[in-house]
């Protein structure tokens, strides 16, 4: 389609050509495609000089989304775009990466296994590159032997570049449009009233990805050194976890394989980096000052980490019965990763310290309490996150003081600055949403053979962006065994609606839906009167 | 205390004398307790003339209740009441006439049995009592055949007198105080200015308690004939529990006993309008004019337990494999009783199309979801209640609209009028804080013991004064084996707060602990004082 209209095509330039699509929607698209197979191309060029076995299907992949991409990108300029517009963008090239991240994975039949058909390979692969692509770390792949080098590093970078376009929308984009939590810090921001996003937004986009290239190259050598400099691919693979507080690992046992407390010191520290607001990184970058402890959000962020650490010490001690150092080094391993939804695990093995589904049900609970919350806004992590938990909990303390003083007028304050009572509702609706959205989930779930426990953890799991879950599906086991296919999907589903913070993929759910119906009515209006008017052609004829 | 102070007194009258306490909590409690008397008494009475067992304990209760509620109530006067006292004198009566409430209990006792010791015997009575007043209908009992005949009746009493309360405390007393669901339909309802509540309230309630009377004789009448007059006392039983939407029966099997479709259809009705609003009632009787329909919570309350109904009817007949016309039974019985927050049960048996434990977890969520929602404001059923779902659900898709819109000002409209954002603001913080409450509960229950998924069912139940839950708590069977003893005691009070809708026992507790925290300071302080001036006069000493 796109082929007719790139003929004779001037190479990309800043003006707009003749012959070209007007649309930005396919533009970002195609340069989506285009960065995904220039990853897919470095991991052939790793695959073909280290393991060669699935060099093929890595390769055959760069060079179809290369080709989608590059022309997608070459057919169309950038045009004025509405906000409107911005989120069926975002909520397609999403939903295409995924789609297309999933090839490598089904030309190389990682998920080939006796017993497994091609649809479930399909639906597997699918899985796992949404997974990969919203930063979640859920995964299928229990034969972490099979897959060569560099697809396994696939594998890992679909997490970074996840990862990296959740930065820019939750930074650079969604403020903006008034949706995202950083709305309640750039409240008071200039410039909205253009409908043109795209000078600022690039702006701020390139600033992003260099703190963003940073993080990761910190990440690594700090990995490297810590593991003793046995394996740089270990290092790098790493790194894009926990630049993007994804959750995959090339081992099966995750960080639990490394059994070494340096390892899991890295771990820790930058799984909370990672979750906090990049936008204090790019500070540090810019300005050569800590922002970090005046930013009330960070601070609540680590005091809520420190305080679930404590607890789940206590209870996993004296309940579980843990010398009290394995209690502490699996409690706060476990705090870390989930509450920044990451999803590592340091579980040698089931059973062992760090699998917390052995964990006596209240540790559990706070575990669900930190895969609701995540991370800070304008970081990579998913949930509700700490800015909007806090709006809640103020709004929930304003009830009660409403009790006692019905009558008062009670601002609700972050710091220094009272909240609009626009941003509360929105904070309020988002929390609704995302419980309604949780129960839907989880009656869709069980619905489709799901014990309730580990349904409940993935659902929430899912939409949290955050990896392992409860029960069956937990840091020890994987999704394949736990659901069936259509709940994997269903999973998948949640995962890129988590990411992209509910709203874009809902409303362009619906305007999908309002746009099909429409067309339905009108389709089915014309054929009302078509039939009518042969109807009548056939009276006439009869009469005659 | 009181004994001092009563020498002497004048028969009550309207005016306060000289000698008496003016204490208008003392007067409510003393005024509750005397009212639980007097139905220990009819209780005493009748069980005197059937079974004749428990007559002492009946008959020791009713006066020792009968000698503190008469000389708390003659002791003291009703003065001027401020609306912050009136949750202390609400939380206060629930609470004492729960243990009051539990002595009967205590001295039968009703829960010995081999293996279970006295304090269990005390904890299982004070459970039994605060499900009774809070018209939970959870219960601890097993022995269905042992309990004398009025003491089984005082059993089902305790709901009424529960149901009553309730009704007054949510029509007449709360809207005064800009708390409880009704705010929303009474928001501009005049005459809030003065801080007298009682003339106001005292002329409600009489006119309350006549609907709630005649209400209760009809249920007793219509379950009389469609039980085929074959026992008065098992109508007037379970009138109680309908009219309180409570969840006692007299019977293990409770509905499940007569298996009867008549008797099945009365419950429904009934316990449907149990879980109406009894202004609504009260219009009818006033103005012999039907408000139902015109009442759009009323209609909401409906179609969501038709909606509840049909989706469960679908899921047990596909997935349970029920024929449809059990399920049909099963499903529409089982979604009013917990959709009203009633809690009785047309199981047969563990197994039977009415146990729904044994259906799948789908429906299973279905019921949550009623347990949590809960019947109309004005109502004797417990959960957050149909009014403020409509809110939080309007508030939900406001944010969405916002999200597409951000700069648009859009009020939410509940039929013709507009809600204050005030209202909406509180409904949701009520909403948060029973979300938190959930979340505490059941930190404690699977602390003490409980599994994750009966406790999860039990404390969503205990707030939403339901009776039975998931799992191994459900309607087949009893509390005492799901829970270990702190458990029901943590359950018992999660009862007493949902039943009041949080605030009140809240409050009182927030005010305790700081009456608590002071008075330690203080004393801490003198503490500190006189030590310090000991050992001056020590050191003074050692030197002379």
């Amino acid at each position: 389609m796109a082929s007719d209209t790139v003929v004779g095509a001037a190479p990309a330039g800043p003006s707009p050509l003749r012959n070209r699509f007007d649309s930005t929607t396919m533009h970002i698209l195609g340069i989506a495609l285009a960065a995904v197979s220039l990853g897919m191309l470095c991991c052939t060029l790793l695959e073909a000089v280290t393991s060669r076995r699935d060099t093929m299907a890595l390769g055959t992949s760069a060079l179809l989304a290369g080709t989608a991409g590059g022309l997608m990108w070459y057919a169309t300029v950038p045009g004025v775009i509405r906000m409107r517009q911005v989120f069926a963008t975002v909520s397609w090239t999403w939903i295409l990466t995924t789609v297309v991240g999933a090839v490598p994975f089904v030309l190389a039949g990682t998920f080939a296994a006796p017993g497994v058909g091609f649809v479930e390979q399909v639906v597997n692969s699918v899985f796992e590159s949404a997974s990969g692509f919203s930063a979640s770390g859920s995964t299928v792949l229990s034969d972490f032997e099979s897959p060569g080098r560099g697809l396994m590093m696939y594998r890992q970078l679909t997490h970074w570049y996840g990862g990296m376009g959740v930065v820019v929308l939750a930074v650079a984009v969604l403020p903006f449009l008034g949706v995202g939590g950083l709305e309640l810090i750039t409240a008071e921001l200039p410039g909205t009233s253009s409908d043109r996003l795209a000078p600022r937004v690039s702006e701020t986009a390139r600033r992003l990805w260099l703190v963003y290239i940073g993080f990761t190259a910190c990440a690594a050598m700090s990995f490297y050194a810590a593991d003793g400099f046995s394996s740089l691919y270990d290092a790098v693979a790493h790194a894009f976890t926990f630049a993007a507080t994804g959750g995959f690992s090339v081992h099966a046992d995750s960080i639990g394989h490394y059994d070494s407390v340096a390892v899991e010191t890295v771990a820790i520290v930058f799984m909370i980096l990672g979750g906090t607001s990049f936008s204090l990184h790019w500070r540090l970058v810019a300005t050569r000052t800590l922002g970090y402890h005046r930013n009330s959000e960070f601070r609540t962020y680590l005091a809520m980490l420190g305080a679930c650490s404590a607890a789940i010490v206590l209870i996993i001690w004296l309940e579980n019965g843990l010398p009290l150092g394995s209690s502490i080094r699996a409690a706060v391993f476990t705090v870390v990763s989930l509450g920044t939804s990451t999803g590592l695990s340091n579980a040698t093995g089931p059973g062992s310290p760090g699998d917390y589904v052995a964990w006596v049900a209240g540790a559990q609970l706070v575990l669900l309490f930190l895969m609701v919350v995540g991370g800070c806004t304008g970081s990579t992590s998913g949930g509700i996150k700490v800015m909007r938990m806090r709006v809640l909990g103020l709004t929930m303390l304003r009830s009660v003081q409403h009790a006692q003083t019905p009558r008062a007028v009670i601002p609700i304050r972050l710091g220094a600055d009272s909240v609009r009572e626009t941003v509360v509702s929105r904070a309020t609706g988002f929390f609704l949403l995302h419980f309604v959205l949780v129960m839907a989930g989880l009656l869709a779930v069980t619905s489709l053979g799901g014990e309730l426990e580990t349904s409940l953890g993935a659902v929430v799991s899912a939409l949290g962006n955050m990896g392992p879950a409860l029960g069956e599906a937990g840091p020890t086991s994987d999704y394949a065994v736990a659901f069936t296919q259509p709940a994997r999907l269903v999973l998948a589903l949640l995962m890129v609606i988590g990411r992209l913070e509910i709203f874009p993929i809902l409303l362009t759910g619906v305007g999908l839906v309002t746009t099909a119906y429409r067309g339905t009515v009108r389709q089915g209006r014309r054929t009302v009167r078509w039939t009518a008017r042969r109807l009548e052609d056939l009276a006439e004829r009869e009469r005659e």
